[in-house]
């Protein structure tokens, strides 16, 4: 057979960059009304991380503005956007890659944070040089004495960052990092996304003030509603279960410790001596064998019998970061101030290694909830906002019987789940929705069942008070008469001590005086 | 503030492989469950890829076995999976590269192609590689002369191939290409996916032969119903409303072209000199400036001008390789054998500049369509078998009113919706679902539209026979009777020529003869 040279496959390599760039619906970047929603997103979060890392509570100026010229033009149209914080700043060492390359970046640890794939705000970057060629400009300084100032493009097809121009000047005191760049934008239609976004991040970050200023100069301020801040979240080892062979192989081949025993227990999360010594002879592997020596059968061997040893202790959560009951609290109550509210925060659980805590509350009645069941889904402190029926907690909603909690349809509802873990198990790019992981479906299915039977005690309480005053209204109309009709039947003057009965207050009053 | 050395922020850079190593999730490969069924699905559409491309009618080979030794473990346990086909061959200097780098292959042109990301037999592999420590094997034959054989595994910190093995051995004439590879899989879980997978892909696919043996070593055979295979889908170039500025400032820099008219009217879809012309005079460009001196800032400007200008012709679809109504209707009719079929081929459109083509069919009735309403969701001939409500497609059928159609809810309806276009877009690398761009969610609410009108012709015109019949069956019993009365009434001997009123053939039967 004669070869067709035009029908042959052509092969080629492309860098991470350029991946992205052909490929930003991945990550969020669909159009101009997600792109500006994405971009204000991915900037929000990474201060906010920046902050809490630090043990700042954070003071976030958001702007999003018009550029001079396009004031009278329709969207899609270019806008500036830029976010100031008062975090740790950026060693500027770190700056150029950290805006310019992807695949480099801060998130790649196991440790909790907003940011997942080290990818959102370079995402936002390239997005903004693609639609109107401008580069990022970063401010930032660690100590409040000198900023750094940086503009920088992205070569996408190298994938690395260009730096246009580099400079210090004095912070005056102020340390953080401001971000300014200008992307093209559907601001009218992205506009209820953003609000939405700024408004459900302030529910789950109540010690945060957000100045928002948006492309009509209006400001809207959340603001801080407590102190309290979650704890820092902190870098853990792996957990033996969720350890695949090229995890260990890594851990192998960095080893300092000269014996397995010690290499178990120095590099493993819950692993203590004593557990390894048991794990190692249960399964004959020469507790003081060299790490170094083993062949790759063999670290294949020992990652299988880690998968399989029962008894190791699940991972603990104090890595992690959850909210907790007061900031939630301080949170849905002044965003939904609801007549009612239940909160359940799980115990830590765990899927392949990763430790999770799962925190739902359950926010009933009052003006601000609307009618019906709605559904706030936070992941790692963050809103999710689209997607929702792809969602395992929206599935958990949609398979409970909640007549059996007494839950009418016309009744006002908000669900409130959040899931914080050293990994979320996100299904895109874009961070909109979770995988159903049996083992966080559970712990979600387990907390919203408790907020719902305490809703379910209110309701029955309420429904008792209520029959009660009612009960207690008719005495009240009666038992005057009653009692009247009696004294004067019996030919006494003096009225029994009726008040008592149905729960009048009796001081000082002049029951059974006249 | 002193700072906390603790709670600094640690940056570093990950490769392309490490970064979908750690989030492989993202591309598909969740747990041992997905993991199987997408190793499955990406290497078989590979192979129908690389057959289709070199005009080939394809004969796939696929197995999945069990590794010795593994017999009686349960699962998750290693599984052998095997895939032949009778492709063109991959050059051998493409092989390490094509398997053991992320973000280098032969799906990043502008072509339509099942592969979209050139990433899901690499993610098999490497998932592979890391449950069970063992390199890929390829063997391949462009010629049917010389086959080449390789064994191959990833350096996931690198991001680059491992050749383990490399040998030339006699192609006795078979040309194509093998891949064998190990992966830990849930197969008892993983294998109805698995087996709808393959039907699926045999429906819109009826003209290639796939032979599947499964674990258990039984053999489905998916036979060629058709001879006819779509065309070839060819390279194209972009299209003026889908370029943005980085690609004009890449065409720009390697443009061999003196002057605009020239640049425009040879590196752009549908642009031709005339048009070309038209457009720099309104835009107020100089037709013989040459390209090479466009400051940046004139390229966006050129950029913004080629995105305004709405006089380009809309991008045309010989490009694309649609299924047509034959081949829809030859995989349709053995898979389903509905009791009626109605095809729309909607007229290409496009997106951004992308062009598609929508393709609808309604299968009704018959033995094998199930009682209420079935969607089967196509995108360049990959069946779409998750998150099936986030899909753009179900979107559409679930807003329509199908009673308008005289739908009832106890019918038996399979909706079969076909997307091709050079760029699907997928919401997720591991290719489940459809964002809703409206000009596609426009061509398939119209396709829907289209075929739903036409049951309703269909179910109108059974029903009005059905009518018709039972009228008939009436007049059947009882005109011979008033015949036969009236012709004694009336004295006569011959009965009147009744029957062809009641449509019965009335050539050579006895009629008006007694």
């Amino acid at each position: 057979m004669t070869k067709n040279k035009e029908k042959e496959a052509i092969f080629k390599e492309i860098s991470p960059s350029e991946f992205f760039y052909r490929n930003r619906e991945l990550a969020g970047f669909t159009n101009p009304v997600r792109a500006l929603y994405s971009a204000v997103r991915e900037l929000v979060e990474n201060s906010l991380d920046a902050c809490e890392l630090a043990g700042i509570l954070p003071d976030i100026y958001l702007k999003i503005g018009l550029l001079d010229g396009y004031k009278d033009k329709p969207d899609p149209r270019p806008y500036l956007l830029k976010i100031v914080d008062n975090g740790p700043g950026i060693d500027p060492k770190f700056v150029p890659n950290s805006f310019g390359k992807i695949f480099y970046g801060s998130k790649y640890l196991l440790k909790q944070s907003r940011g997942m794939f080290g990818m959102g705000g370079k995402m936002a970057i390239l997005y903004g040089q693609i639609t109107t060629n401008r580069p990022v400009k970063v401010y930032t300084s660690t100590d409040g004495k000198i900023a750094y100032n940086y503009q920088i493009m992205i070569d996408i097809k190298e994938n690395k960052p260009v730096i246009l121009e580099k400079s210090t000047s004095d912070a005056q005191g102020k340390r953080g990092t401001s971000v300014e760049l200008c992307l093209e934008g559907d601001y009218q239609r992205a506009y209820p996304k953003i609000k939405e976004y700024l408004t459900q991040t302030s529910l789950v970050s109540p010690y945060a003030n957000i100045f928002f200023v948006d492309a009509e100069d209006r400001v809207t301020v959340y603001e801080r509603s407590t102190n309290l801040m979650p704890k820092s979240p902190t870098e853990t080892k792996p957990h033996p279960y969720g350890v695949d062979f090229e995890t260990l192989r890594r851990l192998v081949k960095e080893s300092s410790q000269e014996n397995l025993m010690n290499f178990l227990s120095k590099n493993f999360h819950r692993v203590g001596s004593r557990i390894a010594k048991k794990f190692l002879e249960k399964y004959n592997f020469d507790p003081k064998r060299d790490p170094k020596k083993l062949s790759d059968e063999e670290i294949l061997g020992l990652s299988k019998a880690l998968h399989s040893y029962g008894e190791f202790l699940q991972p603990d959560a104090s890595c992690l970061s959850p909210l907790g009951e007061e900031i939630l609290k301080a949170g849905i109550q002044r965003n939904l101030n609801p007549e009612f509210l239940a909160i359940a925060i799980r115990e830590p659980s765990a899927y392949l290694g990763f430790p999770f805590v799962v925190e739902v509350a359950l926010a009933y009645g009052g003006e601000k909830i609307p009618k019906g069941i709605s559904l706030y889904r936070f992941a790692n402190k963050i809103p999710l906002l689209y997607d929702e029926s792809s969602d395992v907690s929206w599935k958990v909603i949609k398979e409970l019987d909640l007549s059996r909690y007494n839950v009418r349809p016309d009744m006002a509802l908000a669900f409130i789940v959040h899931i914080c873990s050293i990994k979320v198990p996100y299904k895109t790019l874009g961070k909109e929705f979770i995988a159903d992981i049996p083992e966080i479906e559970r712990e979600i299915r387990n907390g919203i069942r408790d907020v719902l039977r305490k809703l379910n005690q209110y309701l029955s309480r309420k429904r008792f008070m209520e029959k009660t005053k009612r009960k207690a209204n008719i005495y009240a109309k009666y038992l005057p008469l009653i009692a009247k009709f009696s004294t004067e039947l019996a030919q006494k003057k003096k009225l029994p001590r009726y008040k008592k009965l149905i729960g009048w207050r009796v001081d000082g009053d002049n029951e059974g005086k006249n």
